[in-house]
């Protein structure tokens, strides 16, 4: 299962949506006699490259054991189904880490396979597989993307100076590991006041990919200026507003994007429904890079799952916070009130430290 | 000299202001004959524990090579010149890992050895054995403390509240560490701002300690209360003010204060002249444990070396900061501007990140 799991990890930001997943095909007598992860949308899954790649072997799997990180699908989507293909190839047994969160397979997979024979097991490496894909499973499961909010501060939390300048805070090993953390997500967040402010492109560049995320700018009002630089052939971008103004959005909709009115109650962009929106539009993983006016407000409706934050080593005093009026109302008047987190892990990245960090108790869907 | 730099470790914070050294001597068939490190101010150092370690284990040291950490003294102190004794005892040849910066050594221990017909080598291992005595070297060279300034803050950089709560951000495990941090430090500073506001004892007491640090309050305006828990029967308090009020004087002293009036310009306390007297009461390593302004203050005057910084997983968002009025022409208007840092290490303190980070180019005095 480890040998399945690094495959799966293997599978690019091409395979967005699908979750990545990895399979091994292992002979009775142990020998590993083929091997395969999810390929771009719409092309192979894990079981059927790995199916694939035991033929090109010449090896015959009749009676092998696949090794998959999630249960093979059983239906009809953008693929045939994988739990078809195992059982017409003469797998015997199947061991997965776990059930496919999707409704459209949650266990019928494993039903099929039993119904024509295969053994079927369920668990081993569960938490590794679900961590690889927490953006798919969330989407599945909350019907909500997962929400990584990213930050880059200096030591003593503070993401730019009084007069808005923030460009760069930390170092070009940092913001390249960013632009990987951006890469594997389905889309990239912000706000318009970033947009205004700093005119950021917020594609992918300092590091290789395969495809570029889509941009989604919060945009109450519509001030999106039509020239700003996230605009690029061919690229998706998603404006929520909170007002109509059919002028504004047909120049914004001549750039590439498609804009979106969900006004909450205050005349704002309703946050939750975007969300929600943003799942039925397939975005598993959504990484944020705003300010701390939208930080707060993700934050204070419990909108944020975990916190991607590059410290700088230094000290800039007085200037902007990593996020402000997190808390509904109003700054803390008791420790007991301050947002808890779980420290997962921490990284220098050139001179800088990467921390992540979970909204305790978000995971746990 | 690991084996001597791993011992002079062991010396405890009786041992301050002393440096903390190691000895090992080494027979020439590379067996070890006897080692010993700096015992309490006015014990035997190094060097001598190591010759009566070898004694009471009934070795001859004749001809033995003895590894230290630090040069051995040539001046009657405390305690006798430990050159002598090692000449005495017929030791053929010294490795220490550098000279004593303490002027009355300087180098003359060297000489002395080499004098008699000590062979003499200097090096090895000067890196370790110069940062565990940082405090010493900057006293004897900079003629100031080393000041290491702790902070517990939230991930988002507060150390508190607006109300002014701060207790606790961080977890037991993560305050226990600061006392250790304390603990091997010759005192502890605050602002009277703190000793109004939260009353702490700024005692060792989470960890096991030979000694309490000294306390130090930067005390203006001679506000401290005297009946504030730092004063305890039998510990040194020393008071900065910048206004003289004999009343007022008597009274702290009566506590066990010792009041000093070190105005600057602006009827504050004078921080440079404040570290340069407490370099003068042997004060090796001073710990900060003080609020937004005085960190700010002391920040700005360019008298921090080090930042012991705990981050607890939590957002605070409005509330306190780390440090004010960092930069003398108000908040920054370039980010070049920021004071720049060096990451020394990174740990998980229980729940907590614990980061040691060093203002830039401060240790290379």
């Amino acid at each position: 299962m480890i040998q399945a799991l690094d495959l799966a990890r293997q599978a690019g930001p091409e395979a967005d949506p699908n979750p990545r997943v990895g399979c091994v095909l292992v002979a009775s007598d142990g020998t590993v006699i083929g091997q395969g992860h999810t390929q771009q949308v719409g092309g192979p899954h894990a079981e059927v490259m790995a199916l694939r790649d035991a033929a090109a072997r010449g090896n015959s799997v009749a009676g092998a054991t696949a090794w998959v990180t999630l249960e093979p699908c059983s239906h009809h989507g953008r693929t045939g189904p994988c739990c078809d293909a195992l059982v017409a190839a003469g797998v015997g047994r199947v061991v997965a880490a776990m059930a496919d969160p999707n409704p459209l397979v949650a266990g019928q997979g494993f039903e099929r396979l039993r119904a024509a024979g295969v053994e079927v097991e369920v668990g081993p490496g569960a938490d590794d597989a679900r961590e690889l894909n927490l953006g798919f499973f969330s989407r599945m499961v909350r019907k909500t993307p997962w929400v990584r909010l990213k930050v880059a501060a200096s030591l003593d939390g503070k993401t730019g100076l009084r007069n808005g300048v923030s460009q760069w805070i930390t170092s070009e090993p940092a913001r390249a590991d960013g632009h990987a953390w951006r890469a594997r997500a389905s889309a990239v967040l912000t706000g318009v006041g970033t947009v205004i402010e700093d005119d950021p492109r917020l594609d992918v560049r300092l590091v290789q990919t395969t495809r570029q995320p889509r941009v989604v700018v919060v945009d109450s009002q519509l001030q999106t200026p039509p020239g700003a630089k996230l605009f690029m052939p061919g690229r998706p971008v998603w404006i929520y507003a909170a007002v109509q103004d059919e002028r504004k959005a047909a120049a914004l909709e001549a750039r590439g994007a498609t804009v979106t009115c969900l006004p909450n109650a205050q005349g704002k962009v309703d946050l939750v429904a975007m969300l929600k929106d943003l799942a039925r539009r397939e975005v598993n993983e959504l990484h944020v890079e705003s300010g701390h006016k939208l930080n707060g407000s993700l934050l204070r409706e419990g909108l944020v799952d975990e916190l991607l934050v590059y410290l700088a080593p230094k000290l800039i005093g007085d200037g902007l916070d990593i996020a402000s009026g997190i808390h509904a109302g109003g700054p803390l008047t008791e420790l007991a009130g301050a947002l808890p987190l779980e420290f997962r892990n921490f990284e220098q990245i050139g001179p800088d430290l990467r921390i992540v960090a979970r909204i305790a108790g978000r995971d746990t869907f």
